[in-house]
C-alpha cells in the first residue's frame, strides 16, 4: 500500500487517493454519465409524439386542480443526481443527497400560513394527497385505536381506500347537497357511538364542489355531545392554498383547531409531480417516531424514501413567487370564477361556485364534453376549477359546449 | 352568443372558439410560462451553491444502493407540465395528460424478467420500496385479515412501520449473522402459529449483508407444517434487477412462488426520484380493486395520484440501455465487488459478499469513516455497494479509510 495510509488528508485534498480528480466536485459524475448509451432514434421520436400530445391537452385542461402555469428549469442540472430525503427532514440523515434544507423552509412556508402555533408542529414534503391523508388518519388511529373515522359522502374517494389500508372503522356521514357535511347526520351518528372517539376527516373545500366543512360547527357538535376525546384531520388539498389569502377565509388551519392537515403542492402552486405537505401536531407525531441506526434519521414519514425534488418544485415556487404574488394569484382566480359563472348565465347554463372557492359547478353536460375537456363529473354535476392557466377564451368554449350539450340533452331535474 | 353554438367543430378546429390559438398546440402553456416570475438572485445564489454541494457528495456515495450514472435530459421538457398518473395504468384516466403508455411498457418488461406467467399478474410503477411493500402487505392482510407477517430482524427497518400502518399482526424472525433469515426459528414459529395463515415478507437481497431469503426452503417449510394457505411478498429493492442477469440466480420471481414483489428503479437502475415497480397476482388485486367514477378509472394503486416523470425515468433507461446493457451492467458491478473485496484484503481488511450480490460487507469502521464515504452501518458491520458509479479510485480510497481506521480502533471480536 501507499503511504497514504499513515497519512489524515481531508477528503478530497491532494493525495487523498491515487486519483484525487475522481473525488473532485463533478468529475465522476460528469465521467460516469459520458459513459450513459443514447436513447435510441425510435425512442426519441416517440417521447416527441408524445410530448406533442401533451401540449395539445393542456390547453383543455379546466377541470382538474393542477395549475399549469409553471416552468421548473432550476430542476433540470439535479436530473442527474440521485437525490432522496429518506426519512425525518428536520433529522440529519446519513444519506446527504437530500434537499432537507430547502424542505425545512417549504413546511416553515405552510406552518405559517396554515397557522400553526411555533414550534407545536411538524410536517414534511409529501408525493400528494393521499400520502398526506394516509399520514394523518394513521397519527388519529395509533392515539384512538379503538377510534371510528367520519368523513362525509363528497369527500376525495380516496378516503374509504386509506381507512382500508389502516383497518380503521369507518362511518360515511351524508353530504348537503352544495357539498359540505350533513352536521345533523353527523351529530346522530356520533350521538349513537359515543363510546368510541370519533376521528373526523374534514374536506377543507371538497373535490367536486369546494365545499368547506364548517370547523367550528364540528367543534361545537363535539362539545354538545361532552366529546373530549377526539382528532380532527382536515383534508385542505386545494383550499389550503387559497383561504389563507383571502380577506375571509372559513375555518381551516391551526387555529381552527385541527390536529393534521394536508395540502396538496400540485393543486394551486403547481408541479410537474404530485406532491403536497402534510403537518401535524408535534405531541401526536413524537408517539409514533422510532430512532432507527440504518439511515441515522428517525422513520417518521410514510414513503421513508422521499422525492428530493418536490421541494425543490415548492421552494422555488415560493421563491418566484412570494406572499404578495400568491395572495394575488388567489384572488385572479376567484375573480376568474365569477367571469365564468356570469358566461355560464349568459349562455342560459346555471353555475355557481362556493365562497372562497374557484370550483364553478354546473350541470353533467355528457360525456363528450366530459371528455374534451377533461372534466370529472359526479352523477348530475359536472366542475371546472379556474386556475391560472385557464384563459377566459377557454372558459368561453367550455361555456359554449357545456351549454349546446344540455341544450340537446337537458340534465334530469 | 356566437353561431359557433350550431356548430360541431372538432376540438382544435377552426371556429371551435374565439382564440382558437389559446387551445392549439404549445400556445397557452407557453404564454402562461411567460407570465412566471423570476427566482430573485439570492434563491439563485442558494441552488447553485447546493448544486456545488451535491456534485462535491456524489463523489463520497459509495454506501447506498443508488446508482448514479444516469441524466435525464429526456426529462426536461416534461417538466412545465402538470402530469399525473392518476389511478390504474391499465385503465384509461380522464386526467389524459399522463405517462401511462410508457407506465404499461415498464411494468411489461418487470413482468417479464420477474418470471410473471403471461397475464396473470398487475404492477404499477411506485414512488420507492415502501409503497410497493405497504402494497404488497395490503393486499396479503385484505386476503388473511387474521395473518401473521413473519419477517426476519434483516428487513428494512420500514417492515416494521408498513405493519403498524396496516394494523397488522407480526413476529421477526431471528436472522443468521450472514443476513438471511433463520429458517429454524421460522419453523419453530410458523409451528406454534398454525392456526393463522403465514404472510412472509421474504429478502431478495437485504439491505445490509445483501442476503438473499431461500424461497425453495420457505416454501418446503409451509408443505412440511401441512400449511396451505400462505403469502409471500418478496422485497426486491436492489437484487431484483440484478438476479435476472445473472446465470444462475437464487430463486427470486413469480416462478418461485411469490405473491407480489416490489423491484426499485432508483436502485440498480437509477433514477433522480425514488421509484419503483411492484407485482402482483391478478387474482389478489381483483379482490381490492373497486370502481370510482371521479377519475373514470379503478382506485387500485395506494398512492392514486402518481409521480408521472417515474415511469418516463425508467422507460428511458431501459430503452438507452436494453437488455443486453443491464446484463452487462450486473456483471461489472459483481466483477468491482470482487475488486472491493480483493483490495480489501490486501490491506488486511476482512470483507465478503454473496453470490449474486454487490454488497460488500466489512468491519463498521466508526463514525468518521461512516460520515465520510455516507456509509450506513448496522451495530459491527458497514459496507459498500458496487454500483457503475463507483470507480476503482472510490474503492481505492474507501479500503484506505476503513482499514486506517480499524488500526487505530478495531472492532470487538
Amino acid at each position: 500500500m501507499k503511504p497514504v495510509l499513515s497519512q489524515r488528508p481531508r477528503v478530497g485534498a491532494p493525495g487523498h487517493a491515487p486519483d484525487a480528480k475522481s473525488l473532485g466536485a463533478a468529475v465522476p459524475k460528469q465521467s460516469a454519465a459520458a459513459k450513459m448509451p443514447p436513447l435510441p432514434a425510435e425512442a426519441v421520436r416517440r417521447l416527441q409524439l408524445f410530448l406533442g400530445e401533451i401540449e395539445r391537452l393542456a390547453g383543455t385542461m379546466v377541470g382538474y386542480p393542477c395549475s399549469q402555469d409553471f416552468e421548473c428549469p432550476e430542476l433540470t442540472p439535479f436530473l442527474r443526481f440521485a437525490l432522496n430525503n429518506v426519512g425525518d427532514p428536520f433529522s440529519e440523515s446519513l444519506y446527504r443527497e437530500n434537499t432537507f434544507a430547502f424542505e425545512r423552509e417549504v413546511v416553515a412556508f405552510f406552518q405559517k400560513h396554515l397557522r400553526a402555533p411555533a414550534g407545536e408542529t411538524w410536517g414534511y414534503v409529501t408525493a400528494g394527497g393521499t400520502e398526506g391523508n394516509l399520514y394523518g388518519l394513521y397519527l388519529a388511529r395509533e392515539i384512538f385505536p379503538e377510534g371510528v373515522v367520519y368523513f362525509s359522502e363528497h369527500t376525495h374517494y380516496s378516503a374509504a381506500k386509506i381507512v382500508r389500508v389502516l383497518g380503521a372503522r369507518s362511518i360515511m356521514i351524508r353530504g348537503r347537497d352544495d357539498g359540505e357535511i350533513d352536521y345533523d347526520d353527523l351529530r346522530e351518528t356520533l350521538r349513537l357511538h359515543r363510546d368510541v372517539p370519533p376521528i373526523i376527516l374534514a374536506n377543507i373545500g371538497t373535490t367536486m364542489h369546494g365545499a368547506v366543512d364548517d370547523l367550528a360547527k364540528i367543534r361545537a357538535l363535539m362539545k354538545e355531545l361532552a366529546i373530549v376525546r377526539y382528532y380532527i384531520h382536515a383534508d385542505a388539498a386545494l383550499s389550503g392554498m387559497i383561504l389563507p389569502w383571502v380577506p375571509e377565509p372559513e375555518p381551516f388551519g391551526f387555529d381552527a383547531g385541527v390536529d393534521s392537515v394536508t395540502v396538496s403542492g400540485h393543486k394551486f402552486i403547481g408541479s410537474p409531480m404530485p406532491c403536497g405537505v402534510v403537518l401535524a401536531r408535534r405531541c401526536h407525531v413524537d408517539r409514533v417516531a422510532r430512532s432507527v441506526e440504518y439511515v441515522g434519521c428517525m422513520d417518521t414519514t410514510i414513503a421513508g424514501s422521499r422525492n428530493a425534488l418536490a421541494p425543490l418544485v415548492l421552494w422555488s415556487a415560493l421563491q418566484r413567487r412570494g406572499e404578495a404574488g400568491l395572495r394575488q394569484r388567489a384572488l385572479d382566480c376567484i375573480a376568474l370564477a365569477d367571469y365564468a359563472i356570469a358566461q355560464f348565465k349568459a349562455a342560459g347554463v346555471t353555475a355557481w361556485r362556493h365562497k372562497n372557492s374557484v370550483t364553478v359547478v354546473f350541470p353533467n353536460p355528457g360525456p363528450e364534453v366530459i371528455a374534451r375537456w377533461q372534466i370529472a363529473p359526479r352523477h348530475d354535476i359536472a366542475h371546472i376549477i379556474t386556475l391560472p392557466h385557464v384563459t377566459r377564451a377557454m372558459i368561453y368554449a367550455v361555456v359554449a359546449d357545456v351549454a349546446r350539450s344540455l341544450r340537446r340533452t337537458p340534465p334530469n331535474h
